[in-house]
């Protein structure tokens, strides 16, 4: 495995992991088209098992273990979603895990990880100690560490969602990502550019937590705050794996507000009838700030995940 | 076609029909295991193009048509989701089609109707007006008459959904599903019994609108009130062709109240992350009812659409 996966690599992970997802639909939505005056697709990740794209990764990262490896079992950290990957995975492959959590994790999350039959390890206020601690626990008693970023399995699992997109859409346009570790755009443009380097990709982050848009802006590696209500668009840090490829490939990089993430969550509601998390509905909100560029392309939106609480979903309709 | 469709009807159906359709997974949810205590696994028809099965029954249909019903259109009254089943069908085969509706169907369906490219004919304040006007357009100008119930094709079509589910889950016990005009109970009658007829097929109405539930239980055609929130559910008087199928071969038929069907909306929000309406929501609302019985067996219910309107989905969250 490179480092710079191609779009063999992301074949290579397709033979591998796709038994264990869905093929999600990307539906054509003539009211996201008026909405948008573009053709307007939408891919479906909101609609895997566990509500996001992120399985895809965690699957071909455990999948790619050796036989030493899977004896040992493994160990991720995670603020939630990333865990519930990794522990299914470990569950399809028959591989033990330990997730490492801050304290005040997501129970929701917290107990889905659990039921996937993975040991849950609280510790520290914030993700960056449960990751120190996952790290130090993975050196001490030999478990192999599955990094959620700087992880070069990854990509190629993560980018099998965007070889989807292609197949089904071959003369898309325009392809808008949310990022938050980046894997996601990562994957989308390893794909599309290889499918047509004419093909243009877009990634969306928040105002309130734009470590990655600011990392692929400076063109290196920077800390930003992180007070995004779009848990999956949060990261404190840019990922030196993921930018060094962001920073050759992605055509551009938008931020949007808090309110406009909100807005998204409601428009989802409204004219495709999914729950979305925010994050999810980031590049619905990113398609709209564009709209006049957009206009007569073909888009395609990555709806990266529904695992919204009921709790966030009643502040997204006030 | 025979009147009693035979899983040889369902497989050439699906053979005509499958390549306009999504296949919707089958997710095994534990969330939903600890809550019901049974292995239960919901049918994804909420994630289908037009948010439920419905547009399997009307693809089957119109694909059936010949050469002269197809260059004359079809015609067919409809509240909404079989409106919108309709037209899609008949943009896809190139066949011309009217929609009936009364005057103050929801705009939202409407709306999507015409975004198919349908003629929209209101008519009348209640949907038996809009029929009795779409069958005397039928005649008058020559149109094919899809019945929204009575209609041969139909349940071949919707019973598409019932084999995807039996592939996924050949040793399913119990499958629950939702019934307004009954065709997709029938359709799950016919795939089930014929993969093997120990197989327990349960129905579910609501209180507010139990002519179907009614219909069942006196062996004959029976009109009732017609007040649920769920539309999906609502009929008026149970329909002769599905009840015949229904009366030999549902096993049992439930009634679930207004309370149970919201709070059942609110439950697939937490526990799937997935926007039901009130119909797609009556499975898990019936199998919270009957959950000593279903211990230990392995469960499908049906999520047969999620078209809820956000005023809707705001009423269910208080």
């Amino acid at each position: 495995m490179t480092i710079r996966p191609a779009l063999a690599d992301v074949l290579s992970a397709r033979q591998r992991i796709s038994q264990y997802l869905s093929r999600t639909p990307l539906h054509h939505y003539r009211s996201l088209d008026e909405l948008l005056g573009a053709e307007t697709h939408v891919k479906h990740e909101n609609h895997q098992l566990l509500g996001s794209f992120k399985m895809r990764g965690a699957l071909n990262a455990v999948s790619l273990l050796n036989d030493e490896q899977r004896r040992r079992g493994v160990i991720a950290a995670s603020s939630g979603n990333f865990g519930q990957g990794v522990a299914y995975a470990a569950a399809v492959f028959g591989v033990r895990a330990s997730v490492a959590l801050p304290v005040d994790a997501n129970p929701g999350k917290v107990a889905s990880i659990r039921r996937l039959g993975a040991e849950v390890i609280f510790h520290g206020e914030a993700f960056d100690d449960a990751r120190e601690h996952a790290e130090r626990l993975s050196r001490e008693e030999g478990l192999h560490y599955v990094h959620s970023a700087n992880e070069p399995a990854l990509v190629p699992g993560v980018a099998t969602c965007a070889l989807e997109v292609l197949e089904d859409l071959p003369d898309v346009d325009v392809i808008i990502v949310p990022v938050g570790g980046g894997s996601g755009a990562c994957g989308a443009c390893i794909v599309a550019k290889s499918v047509d380097p004419a093909k243009q990709v877009i990634g969306v982050q928040a105002e309130a937590a734009p470590a990655a848009y600011l990392s692929w802006k400076e063109r290196r590696v920077v800390e930003s705050r992180m007070e995004t209500v779009a848990e999956g668009l949060a990261t404190r840090v840019g990922f030196e794996m993921t930018q060094q490829i962001l920073w050759d490939m992605l055509d551009e990089f938008l931020l949007v507000s808090e309110r406009e993430l909100q807005e998204a969550v409601v428009l989802n509601l409204e004219h495709t009838h999914n729950l979305t998390e925010h994050a999810g509905a980031a590049a619905l909100a990113a398609a709209l700030k564009i709209r006049d560029r957009l206009a007569g392309k073909k888009v395609a939106l990555i709806m990266s995940g529904g695992n919204i609480t009921v709790d966030q979903l009643r502040a997204a309709l006030h």
